[in-house]
């Protein structure tokens, strides 16, 4: 990904994100130098490796935190799909996706967290039904 | 995905996974009828519904089957997001990229798997170290 | 199972889950074609294949969801259980096994689950307390 | 259960796991002490219920273990299901439901320990393919 | 653990623990009989071999429940933790260090379930930032 | 932690551990700058922090990497626990502890895993059975 196509410091989940408190300001206040030691392995590091587009590397997060059954982490990580390009229906299908490889249990979980999180955000729900 | 792009019948796992057993014919082996139902909804629905690439599709399989500790179609889907033209250093990116979500012993075990699934099936692996 | 036992469509989860919104409901407003492959699958397909009776298909269920900590869909399963002829002490046994293969904590939720869910649908739970 | 139906002690798995270690002699050279409160707890306790007969004990107990993939502890299960009368083709149908709840390399994982388990007590797998 | 440095029964979690119901409570009215066997297994047996001491074993439990997404079994150990002489920054260590081991989102739930407990019993938490 | 307790690098898992490769070094070969991040986060990082002392760390990874089934990890923590001054019965104990949270099929790997990995290494089992 080239430079300009990341969000500036301080925009990440800018077009929806921004309406809601982004976690790592939590992590902050209850330590500053393990918030210091996560921003370099995750936000400064894992994230600007460059060798997958965002777009990419947010619907792998979505995929995982669907089967992993964390649904904070995955709302956070569905607006960032959003944020980098991905349309609704592509979040919707890595999430009918991972019904093959963690169950429809784990798909329906992330399903209901994905309407609950376009509501908290203002964004209206692009449905086909 | 355009029709042409898909692997004809029987070549699934083409490139290098034509060198080994497609783990569906096993199941077919212990109830032929299960395994109809199984290929309608995986094979013949899940992935055919064409909303994402054959290829990032394989990449979410591997995202969440390294979080899953799931080492057997792990190395399965690799070999498959190897033959929809992921490179080597994309897959192993996901799965460095999973350390964030699920931890490192899920990264550390699914490299060996990818080492030990490249030897399997006779290709080199492109290291950098 | 003969056919006969078999609740007709529409009134699964029938003596209780009628007075609680079918999750297949939100999953056909999100894609009615992958909800079409869905219950191919699961009901048509699963569901009916008769080599275990609906009780004992209810009741593995039960033990499944509990170990996976996916509380939605085990309370959904719960009900069912009772449905097809379970008694509340048979699932909650099956909660109390739970605490061998998965541990005490999944244990304790689920019994929260069930006590919320026979709340929910207006079900006086049977202590023996 | 009648106590008539329970093994007699030492025969647990008595059938087919008369050919194969108990893990509990295992347990019981780590920690005697210990060994005593497991016993007490999971075989003289949690097994001698009888609220549920010790078919579907074990049927759950497959359920459990095979989204857990818990491979080792899956295979003594799955014998002890054949010893509780359970055909072959119940315990198969026991994991091929679990692709529902938990995913279906969980129950491809737990069709290669039913078949490996099978073979190492030399029972023959009954197949229908 | 000498014996003098056992809370008395029914002070378990005495200084936190004494504001909320322990769950036990729950469970002996669901099933007396189980709720014996789980004492004798738990409270009496596993939690009194006093090969380690309490404190230790208390952050194992938050190490053990953070990486298994339990959280209300979280909450509890981590009152009993603080009840056995850790201090809330050597809870909140075992719960940053499991970043390593079970992915960062099972760290943030875990937080968030610290400081919800200890506001549901009046407990001012102790930041650094 | 004081310094001079920390192991000079290049000695971790000295006792035990330098018969056995570091599984670090595979990472080096397969990204040497996804591997820097690694070590900057985790090995100078996270162990570093002196909140806990290292062998109560050790217990803890150990406790985490039982219940969440991770073998290989599992064996190389063990290890180090020993290394940071637990004794065998302490390793054990935590592994027996965890069975409350995530069932004994997970202490009963984890067991087995502590036996191989003693063997592996050439470090006699001290047995009380």
């Amino acid at each position: 990904m080239a430079e300009d196509e990341r969000p500036v410091p301080g925009q990440r989940y800018g077009r929806l994100g921004q309406k809601r408190p982004r976690s790592a300001f939590f992590w902050e206040a209850v330590d500053p130098k393990w918030h210091e030691l996560f921003q370099a392995y995750v936000e400064r590091g894992m994230y600007r490796r460059e060798v997958l587009d965002q777009k990419t590397r947010e619907l792998c997060a979505v995929a995982a935190l669907t089967v992993l059954n964390q649904q904070g982490a995955l709302g956070r990580h569905m607006l960032s799909a959003l944020d980098y390009g991905a349309s609704q229906d592509e979040v919707i299908e890595v999430v009918l996706q991972m019904s093959v490889y963690g169950g429809f249990p784990a798909t329906q979980a992330a399903l209901n967290t994905f309407r609950a999180t376009l509501a908290e955000v203002g964004e209206p729900a692009q449905r086909k039904g």
